[in-house]
């Protein structure tokens, strides 16, 4: 029987990948990927001429539904049906070989690797190949201490309620807002409303050929910024004993 | 003029180090790493064997002041001196030569290296190969979904102040806590409080041969773990329509 692996693949330049990952993509003979319908797929291109040329490989393209609102049950439903689907394609390809599935980033770090998970690891053996997340090419790319002394960081999705959005950015120290796509200007406002618009930094494509870095505040509100790109504040580097100070 | 290069190597595991990091490394002429004086240094360790025979070796050692108190001012001036010093020494190398440091982990990620990135990125090139962080290796060995859905993630010290330990731990969704060594007493309690004990792992020498994983709550309170050690609480996963349920 065999095992389905999700080998994360690092923020998006080839040699960030780890060494245990190259390995696993050398060998594989069955290689599964997500990725849109009519798009080649950010995971495909990140492992450009690193596959066996033997190797068979399966595109997960996600369903396209434009008459279905994106955050709506019915869509879900639509989601959720073409997981099962690709899990019991995958299940029945364990019968004869271990399956690569190709994850951007880390698999277990806000993938869609886990759907997958958890229809699957009660099933049949599954292994995670970690990977740099995004975020650590991202903050790389900016060259700067992200946290240090005692600094809390957290991480928080662009698509959360403004709300909550403000009181976690309130407690932070370091932040990360992932998933900042169409919600540019909503993680914009937060940031001003909490003081700290003016230390934040837009990363696009961290670490990939089109990277671009810019200072959140110079950014036009209206852009609609990549699905690759992020919002990165960096923490304070307070030592514990200049806490009173 | 040579170049300073934090390089990451990743939680443990040689081979959870990158490409990049991995190329570096064969060609470095000069390399640095913290340790402890009479100890050989996990940094060091994890690179065992990938070293060019040439390399010149710098053991940047902790000045060892058992009269002084951790947490004391002094210290930390202490400190403060013995990285002024090796900011020094590594900067006069830069006149012949690149310098690699070794990092555990990401070096912009709570790292040692950054009290010598703060130093000497105004007065030479200082550049970063990013790793994988320490905490992405001891999830990948619990082997489960860590965020996903619209989960937060918080990451704190087990250093904090325990009002705020368990502030933040309420606020979070997935959790992790670093540096718990000494602390892990304070950070079970702060855990039990806000009632999330029993989701509780605690990860130690994640990915080295040493791993060792255990629920927290088995865990006797008062023992003292080692310093590569942390504490880990998975994410709800969460789906935003299901907020309402
Ligand atoms: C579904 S999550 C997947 C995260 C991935 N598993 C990881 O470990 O980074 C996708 C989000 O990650 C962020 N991201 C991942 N890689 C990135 C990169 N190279 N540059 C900018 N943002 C990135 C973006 O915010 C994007 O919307
Ligand atoms: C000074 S911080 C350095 C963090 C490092 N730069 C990183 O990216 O993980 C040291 C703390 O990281 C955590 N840590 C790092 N690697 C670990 C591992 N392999 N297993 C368990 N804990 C680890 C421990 O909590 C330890 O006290």
């Amino acid at each position: 029987m065999g095992r389905i692996i999700g080998v994360g693949l690092g923020p998006g330049a080839a040699d960030l990948m780890t060494v245990r990952a190259r390995e696993w993509l050398g060998r594989a003979r069955h290689v599964a990927y997500f990725r849109k319908r009519g798009h080649p797929g950010q995971a495909r291109r990140i492992v450009q001429g690193l596959l066996a040329p033997t190797a068979v490989e399966h595109a997960m393209e996600y369903p396209v539904t434009t008459e279905l609102r994106f955050d709506s049950v019915a869509y879900n439903d639509v989601l959720a049906r073409f997981y099962d689907e690709w899990a019991a394609r995958l299940l029945a390809l364990t019968a004869h070989d271990d399956v690569v599935v190709l994850c951007e980033g880390d698999p277990l770090f806000y993938g869609s690797f886990m759907h997958l998970h958890v229809r699957l690891s009660h099933r049949v053996a599954v292994e995670v190949v970690p990977g740099l997340p995004g975020m650590v090419g991202c903050w790389a790319a900016l060259g700067m201490p992200m946290t240090w002394g005692d600094d809390v960081l957290t991480v928080v999705l662009g698509t959360l309620p403004p709300d909550r959005l403000v009181a976690h950015m309130q407690a932070a120290d370091a932040l990360v807002v992932m998933k900042v796509g169409r919600h540019l200007a909503q993680v914009r406002r937060a940031l001003d409303l909490v003081g700290r618009l003016d230390q934040a930094w837009l990363v696009e494509f961290g670490t990939m050929p089109q990277q671009r870095v810019r200072r959140l505040a110079e950014v036009d509100p209206d852009e609609r910024c990549p699905y690759f790109s992020l919002v990165l504040v960096h923490g304070h580097g307070r030592r514990p004993q200049e806490r009173g100070a």
